[in-house]
């Protein structure tokens, strides 16, 4: 991992989540997330490492050809701000090696919350210093699971696996961006609805 | 539809969501949702119209078997309310129907906002006049996407539709979960955030 060249990415060194890892565990039981996903993320880590850039070209053509989407990524002129573009692409990128590689313990949990305060008014824009739209409502976070599911299929069939690996890799892959979703929302909730 | 037996079901008879038709169809366009789903959702709607007890006894057996889940169901005593899981299972199988059979309009969003209600704080319990734990964390809502989406699965391909139907089917369900937990969403989240 290249953690030390991406600028913002600054894992292991942000807040506290204000959950813990009893926490996750009873999360990880509601999406049936258990060791033989880890070991499936794993083997997709290694399937996706070199096609990242490829996926990421697929993730911003959906959003950049959804004017109500590219607009969080626009200035006060509604205008796409593009080093801001670049910028979060490069931790993108590092997202998908984290949530196939890293260990889901306090220091993930951690960063998963710092990954929700960056979305939200908390915290948008400040890791790029940009003044773009302030918030992205958390219904597009929570939508999202379904395009970042259904588009990374065809990525982990192309290394040719069997449809049983491709359907484990698939699955947990799906069950840890849902996961990472119900966490992104905590800075969103009102006090103790979370 | 048997909408009229239902205790508390008020399909059409509920307050506005804060959502309005021109912002679902832009919802719709992030989970990739369009007219080839609604009619993959219309042949689920056949397909799941006589296993609907087999399904939600499968939903059912996955919370009942979580202590951490079917707490929500549960009073004071920590014990599950027999009453309560029946009325809220009457509904839930109609929502199945419902999520097949509905056309996706005012009144749908209305409802979907109403079903946030009752999973929220703002109006837990009071469809069934219980006392039991007064909030579902939103985190659960968002996790309870890979299940209710994973385990349908089987249930769609029990009527010999061909390998390419059910996956349309499949494809549209998970579509149409996610769209819909994105909605439940509302009344969990702070002003302007949604």
């Amino acid at each position: 991992m290249q953690a030390a060249v991406i600028p913002g990415y600054a894992y292991g060194n942000v807040g506290r989540s204000p959950l813990g890892t009893g926490d996750l565990a009873l999360l990880e039981q509601a999406v049936l997330f258990g060791p033989d996903d880890e070991k499936a993320l794993r083997m997709a880590g290694e399937v996706l490492a070199d096609q990242v850039e490829d996926v990421l070209d697929v993730w911003y053509g959906f959003v950049a050809s959804h004017p109500h989407l590219v607009r969080y990524f626009a200035g006060q002129d509604g205008q796409p701000i593009p080093d801001y573009l670049d910028a979060v692409r490069k931790r993108f990128g590092q997202w998908i090696l984290d949530t196939c590689n890293r260990p889901y313990d306090q220091d993930w949990l951690d960063y998963q919350h710092e990954i929700g305060l960056r979305h939200n008014a908390a915290k948008k824009n400040q890791t790029d210093g940009v003044d773009a739209e302030p918030n992205i409502p958390l219904r597009y976070l929570i939508a999202f699971i379904y395009p970042i599911t259904a588009t990374i299929r065809p990525f982990l069939a192309k290394r040719g696996h069997s449809s049983g690996d491709v359907d484990r890799m698939h699955q947990a892959w799906f069950k840890s961006v849902t996961l990472q979703v119900a966490l992104w929302a905590a800075p969103y909730v009102k006090d103790g609805q979370h």
